[in-house]
């Protein structure tokens, strides 16, 4: 029987999860499928600490790491992709389906480096401001009458359609070879998110940013700054070029 | 999107399952995915009461069945498939692994009838006398280290995989459709059972089965009847042979 795919790369990322036994069947998964890195990012206490028994997954889970916010979680990661049910909302980034060419998709980008896949609460998901920080979401093909799934079942569906056997996607994969054959060194999200930030403090000082739109602003931001796909020295230039801006900018401003 | 394929006919066998959280967790799986018919056999009875809390899938918990033998649960199938870790075991049955090719195996016979895929306890899966039942049984790729998947997360993936949008499955499928154009009306494994049980008796008459191998038999001459892939019209026409050769045994075996 043919191995399972190499996953050293993926990272799983809980975001708010409130339920032990969903931690623990989170690592569980992992530990089947060969997905070593947790990072789990503002969890209830209780619940984390409770998570501890997975069966097979117990050093995974004392080598989990706590976040309190999703950039930190993702900084060195080149892809970042919520999970959702996409149910009752709009979306703005774009939805694929889990399948062979996402999956595809998403493989490409480990060849190159460290790939976040973030998982919600149990209750709500992700946030607006959880999705602002993905390049793209994922969607779990699900009945219409019955969307969500329960959350360690949909972290063992997403791992188990990364790990199918590399021969099953080599078809799939051929056909998008060609236009993909360069091969280029992106931004990790952390140097993005940095761009982002220092791109708001120069908008907040040019009274681009309006009272009260605060937050959706620097969602606005961050979506732009992921779509750009950056190149790794690009990235760094644009940073520079940023900075500097913001440098000049807070001259000029007066101190409150 | 594309929508999820046709799982009308698939039944979910859970065989002594003890964990309520379990059961719940495979029918929320079930309601995701669009499989209806839920059947359990000898669950503690605890555990089955207390599942009924699933998700999404209360309706379905109502109406799942209850059985006191496998035999009994998967007898209006055509296919019957177990699921299992394959660990430390020496299998008599064919093992498959869970992928497209086997996945589009049973969707050929999910146009026909009902196929029954079953998965075993929590703590030690299927047994020897459980595969007896089944034609082949289903493997889901995971890693040497650690095979044995949570229950709950087992279903979900097995039916993720049968829900495959169906296109995904046509390229694999066109390849084996050539050989299996003909379309048969095979028996049910009802009347396969039928069958197993007859010629028991008749073995048992006959002395061919020795103090002490009884079970080990039955489970031998089940295998094979399977293995005989009986179209129906065949299978009345051996049943109706295996009983008249038992009527005529008993006559001849002196009653104790």
């Amino acid at each position: 029987l043919p191995t399972v795919a190499d996953l050293t790369n993926l990272v799983v990322v809980m975001v708010r999860p409130r339920n032990p036994l969903n931690i623990g069947a989170a690592a569980r998964a992992m530990s089947n499928f060969g997905v070593h890195c947790l990072r789990v990012v503002n969890p209830y206490a209780v619940a984390f600490r409770e998570a501890r028994s997975a069966v097979g997954a117990s050093e995974l889970l004392r080598n989990a790491e706590e976040f309190t916010s999703v950039a930190a979680a993702v900084s060195d990661c080149l892809l970042v992709l919520g999970t959702t049910a996409a149910r009752n909302r709009t979306l703005q980034n774009t939805l694929r389906q889990l399948d062979l060419r996402s999956s595809g998709t998403i493989h490409k980008q480990l060849r190159s480096g460290r790939v976040a896949i973030l998982f919600g609460s149990e209750k709500i998901g992700l946030t607006n401001d959880d999705f602002s920080h993905c390049h793209w979401l994922l969607k779990i093909p699900t009945r219409e009458t019955n969307v969500s799934m329960n959350l360690g079942q949909a972290v063992a569906v997403c791992l188990y359609e990364l790990a199918r056997a590399p021969e099953a996607k080599s078809a799939t994969a051929r056909n998008t070879t060609a236009k993909n054959k360069e091969k280029v060194d992106r931004a990790t999200v952390g140097v993005n998110e940095q761009i982002t930030t220092t791109l708001l403090e120069a908008l907040r000082h040019s009274g681009y940013v309006k009272p009260g739109t605060e937050s959706a602003c620097e969602k606005k931001v961050r979506r732009l700054v992921l779509r750009f796909n950056l190149e790794k020295m690009d990235a760094e230039v644009l940073l520079g070029m940023a900075r500097q801006i913001v440098w000049r900018m807070r001259q000029h401003t007066p101190k409150s």
